[in-house]
């Protein structure tokens, strides 16, 4: 009998990394500036601090190379972290191809996705700096739930805005949220000014997450004692989700392993560059030369349809203005199963990536996803959240390509969430009742009034 | 700064034990035989044959001691096993108990419970036989979740008969089996005669095990290519489950805990002779003296406020005649959270043991277990199923008294599932809904009714 197949990649909580990696240090070329909206002139320090605590500012704009983790930090991560890599052998199987599937998993954290990662410094930060209570928006739940779960574990109070779409379609998450002690309203909701300006004109509003972050934020700048957290898009975010890819490059070389493909589900882009950026340094290093791939849906394609210009995070126009791909902060996306990745704009730091060439972009529909994440299930048995089939729609694409020309490429990919709170959407996938569509010219003409919106400094 | 806590003991797929431990070699009598219900006589192998493949009645019955586990069912296992072991730091600190807290985590399983321990080793069986499809009946739907996986990883056909008071609470199981390739009935059912029997008598019925059981098997005898796989109860079973205890011993002895207290919950017994057996033979052979305490729900008291007798392990009658602690087979209890716990028996190993002495049982209101599944959550993060909140509410109560005591106790559990699917449950204890109640003279007449429909070779 052939040796046994290793399925997993383990790492021990010794093994752990203790720093995230800032790619800023890196960059070939230096981003964009984040501008005030009032004076289209860089924001500073001063502009952010009614929203975030200093530590996270000077992370958001730090030229280091490594920002060490705090040990409070380590100990929470420790609970579910180092997270399993793990080689799909059944998926290559049912495929048969040559290529060889890694998946870092990141569905064994308490709330399920990667998002834990940002959300629990976030937390440790915000009570260092004597703030008692975050707000938050959330879509499909994901980043809710990590707050929620974050801010359980500092003993602070956590109120989030969940997109009314996923709230209504998906109610397991809220009671989640509601069980790691947080409160969950529907957004648009009448608790603010831009929630109720939103209902006036649109009553029956399904909600985005632009909305959402409008309503958390609102309320976070009018308390002393509550900050705003945002569980993707900025800089500090993705420095935080680089542990999963700086996890995976250390599992990589105890297997031997050197990827030639790297693909990850893209909203706002956090897991993408959690698991990309490690992996950038390494081939700006020359010491390994991956090609990266972000896969986004159909039905919100920033990346492979939007414009490249300044906008607003929120819908109303609160944030600073980032320069990014956008759809128009004002575009509302199709009610997709994949709610993470409903997010009109793209990180900036992604986005300025792509422009320079260092990542490649494709969109998928959620049927094509779907039909992924059934094949997956049936053969690994971990059931994927809606956003990562979309990276592996885009992984088994490649291995079957693989399969025509027999290479024997290494694909790595971030499963980065279960799908155990997501399973209507796979009921309304096996029974036909999913709709979709590919992007249409109505689409394209939406974004293109959208996009006339966008604020002066950015034409 | 103080060294970091550990939070989880790891074994590397390497070290995961390859053989499953059978307690019957080592019980200190020997158990009552099986009885045939037409016969009264101790039932043979071939009396079992319509219903399971010849290696699995051989398991059920072997006097060896241990029994070697196939590669093909180990490669399965490897999806996700060894299961990690945690220290419930954050939870001893939320108590301020000098106690240790232990649990053992089976919710990494594909299907988010210990079920995938035998239902992969009950598929492989059967499909090894010629059987191209299971029928099984299943309560919260951790078992047929189980079973449907175990189908989809060896190409099989799976058919659940599920309790209709859990199809109906809780959909998202049901789907979970049917993106596994599952197909799912609500019990009682008009597709089988013991389910119209029970519909004609009882339009309403919310079902239960034993009724669902009688529709799987009746099912399965009918048809050549089809078997009928249990999810607890029966001696193979728990010899499967084993691997759950002998890994807790492995990664105890690394870190140099042996356990003052075993703790777990029971309803067929699986789980908990899963975790306790290997234990046993350690106590039996004078290395370890745990307590151990086997924890059920105070609406389905099997093993505190049953009898123990020989009776049906289903509703209908068609199944073999166990000895064991039995509520009486047509006793159907109050259609509380926890599914998985509503069986009116208790496996013949597991009540054998309690008669022995070997073994202390209590049970647990769902008000008071979902108040630890709530702190547990909030401080280890993980959320509980509901069942295991019943073995956390005794660490609990016994962590609160070492409190008292000042003892540092070695306490160990089992957390056999997450309880993602769950959360309608976590919502209605936390919105004040959830009905509760002592177990009432009510009930025990209820029982003692049931009771006089015992077969005659119990009398």
């Amino acid at each position: 009998m052939a040796a046994p197949l290793q399925h997993k990649v383990l790492l021990t909580e010794d093994e752990m990394p203790t720093r995230w990696y800032n790619v800023l240090h890196d960059l070939p070329t230096p981003p964009p500036p984040v501008l005030h909206p009032g004076t289209g002139q860089p924001v500073g320090p001063d502009d952010l601090a009614p929203l975030f605590p200093m530590d996270l500012i000077l992370q958001e704009v730090s030229g280091e190379q490594y920002v060490d983790i705090p040990e409070e930090v380590l100990d929470v991560y420790r609970l579910w972290r180092p997270s399993p890599l793990f080689r799909a052998h059944r998926l290559e199987q049912a495929l048969g191809t040559p290529a060889r599937i890694y998946y870092k998993y990141e569905g064994v954290s308490p709330a399920g996705s990667h998002k834990p990662n940002t959300a629990v410094p976030q937390a440790f930060y915000n009570l260092k700096a004597g703030i008692r209570k975050l707000t938050t928006e959330t879509g499909a739940g994901q980043w809710g739930t990590a707050l929620a779960f974050a801010c359980a574990q500092f003993g602070m109070e956590c109120e989030v805005w969940q997109v009314r779409a996923s709230y209504d379609q998906k109610p397991y998450r809220r009671m989640m949220i509601e069980t790691f002690g947080g409160r969950v309203h529907p957004s648009p909701s009448d608790l603010t000014n831009a929630g109720r300006a939103i209902l006036a004109e649109h009553p029956d509003s399904t909600g985005s997450l632009g909305i959402a972050i409008s309503e958390a934020v609102e309320v976070a700048a009018q308390n002393a004692d509550t900050n705003y957290a945002l569980g993707s898009v900025l800089n500090h975010v993705l420095l935080h989700q680089t542990i999963i890819g700086e996890e995976a490059l250390l599992q990589l070389a105890k297997v031997g392993e050197t990827p030639d493909l790297l693909v990850g589900c893209t909203g706002g882009g956090s897991n993408f560059g959690g698991l990309a950026f490690p992996f950038l340094r390494e081939k700006w290093a020359g010491r390994m030369s991956p090609v990266v791939r972000a896969v986004e849906p159909a039905a919100c394609p920033s990346l492979t349809q939007g414009t490249y210009a300044y906008d607003f995070g929120d819908t109303a126009g609160m944030t600073p203005l980032m320069k990014m791909h956008t759809l128009g902060h004002d575009f509302i996306p199709d009610p997709i199963h994949a709610g993470g990745l409903r997010y009109h704009g793209m990180s900036p730091l992604i986005s300025h990536l792509y422009e320079e060439g260092e990542l490649e972009a494709i969109a998928k529909t959620q049927s094509e996803c779907f039909a992924a994440g059934v094949l997956f299930a049936r053969t690994e048995g971990n059931v994927p959240a809606p956003e990562p089939t979309h990276a592996l729609a885009a992984a088994i694409e490649e291995a079957l390509r693989c399969k025509e020309s027999g290479e024997e490429k290494v694909i790595l990919t971030a499963l980065c969430g279960h799908g155990h709170l997501d399973l209507p959407a796979y009921d309304a996938y096996l029974s036909g009742a999913m709709s979709d569509r590919e992007w249409t010219d109505a689409d394209q003409a939406a974004v293109a009034e959208a996009l006339t919106k966008l604020p002066a400094v950015s034409q």
